[in-house]
């Protein structure tokens, strides 16, 4: 197999997903857990909101972050304990979103710290937290 | 609980949403996110994981707090700071999740801190955790 | 074109199926697929790309053969044995793709060898090859 | 990145997925390809089939193997040539199907030839066939 994960995690390891949010992720996000919030939903109401379009759930970035967490880094077996998130500026339909993961430290129990950032095409971070997940043996 | 907006908010209030939570809506999320994780798509892997059949994404149950904050309490224009989330007990498809978010204090700046739980039709708590919110102005 | 079931098949019998592809088709497709792959779902990614912007699976292009065989020529009943394709040029996602089905050759045993294309709006091949299927009985 | 690919690919090399087939699935492909054949959307229809019970779209099968090789074997980058299928046995709602990808050659223009199979839970192949590809440039 070639997606055999790598032997030994340190600090500093990281992966990534990078995906453009389409008007189709919002409405299926939208669709999953009912928020209609005008704000995701509705571009008459959003024209005259702070940010004058749609914005994408913030929880939909987040999805990005435990979707590394769960194919990447660790990847799959991975027990996800705690996940913090600080929304930090809007995601717009078309935005190219990349959730990056890094191993910040790994405790004597054998948990490991993640910072989970999101940022945009600009550079521009989004969202920021941090993660603490039960790796898959090895 | 509490579905309509409360002309003043006070610590207490409460809203939420129940979902009984389908393969559409796992695999759906999947496929947002990019999450094929086989404990979430694949059954076959998961007869002989842990919980012995798929589970839910963590951040769909997530995703239904967000929700109720977006729609509920406060509602359309609450801006999202801050989200903390611990997962302590699996999502099975079929499982009927309530998703509740309660007013815990009120500061001097307008801040809000919600605590948001997740739980299941057995009253089993799934999520954990606080949110940190500005409500729109009324 | 010839939407309805003839009576009797034979050599030259053609269907179609056009359908413009949107960011939904591409979207979904890479969601029930797992394609995450950036040609598909990253515009940052693309725009230094080959192509200069995503563009669509191809198999969802050989989707749109398969549906002209099980609902047109010859329809619900056939039984699909072998497809060929060759990809031969990069769908956009706004290109609208017309999938043709023509009756080549049906055997002693009854067995339909088809050309299967596929064309963009310009009329420029994006898809060729050949099925071998065997018709319902009628 | 814990992602990237291995630094020289040579015959043998090989990559699979697998995904429990839903209901969401073959309801979703049928959409995006208007394939409503009633042996894929009609349980009624189908109960008096061959099989007795709805089958997904063999295409979907195929959607699963470009998936492993856009995404793994050789992952992205690669240009998609041809690709033949062979269907060789349905697959039902429910079935976990694995696709493999095996390199088989690769030739003196650095073309790969990868064998590309699906099989179910129970180890029968319900999909054979061979890809041509050209890897991306390592």
């Amino acid at each position: 197999m070639q997606d055999t994960q790598a032997t030994e995690w340190k600090a500093g390891n990281t992966a990534s997903l990078s995906k453009t949010i389409s008007e189709y992720d919002v409405y299926s996000f939208a669709g999953i857990t009912g928020d209609f919030n005008p704000a995701h939903i509705n571009e008459e109401y959003a024209k005259s909101n702070r940010f004058g379009t749609r914005i994408a759930h913030g929880m939909l970035s987040a999805g990005l972050i435990s979707s590394v967490i769960g194919m990447k880094l660790p990847g799959p077996g991975t027990i996800y304990l705690e996940q913090q998130l600080r929304f930090t500026a809007p995601v717009f339909i078309g935005d190219t979103i990349t959730a990056t993961i890094t191993i910040e430290d790994i405790d004597e129990w054998n948990r490991m710290t993640l910072t989970t950032v999101c940022s945009n095409q600009n550079g521009k971070e989004v969202l920021q937290g941090k993660a603490l997940v039960i790796p898959p043996k090895q």
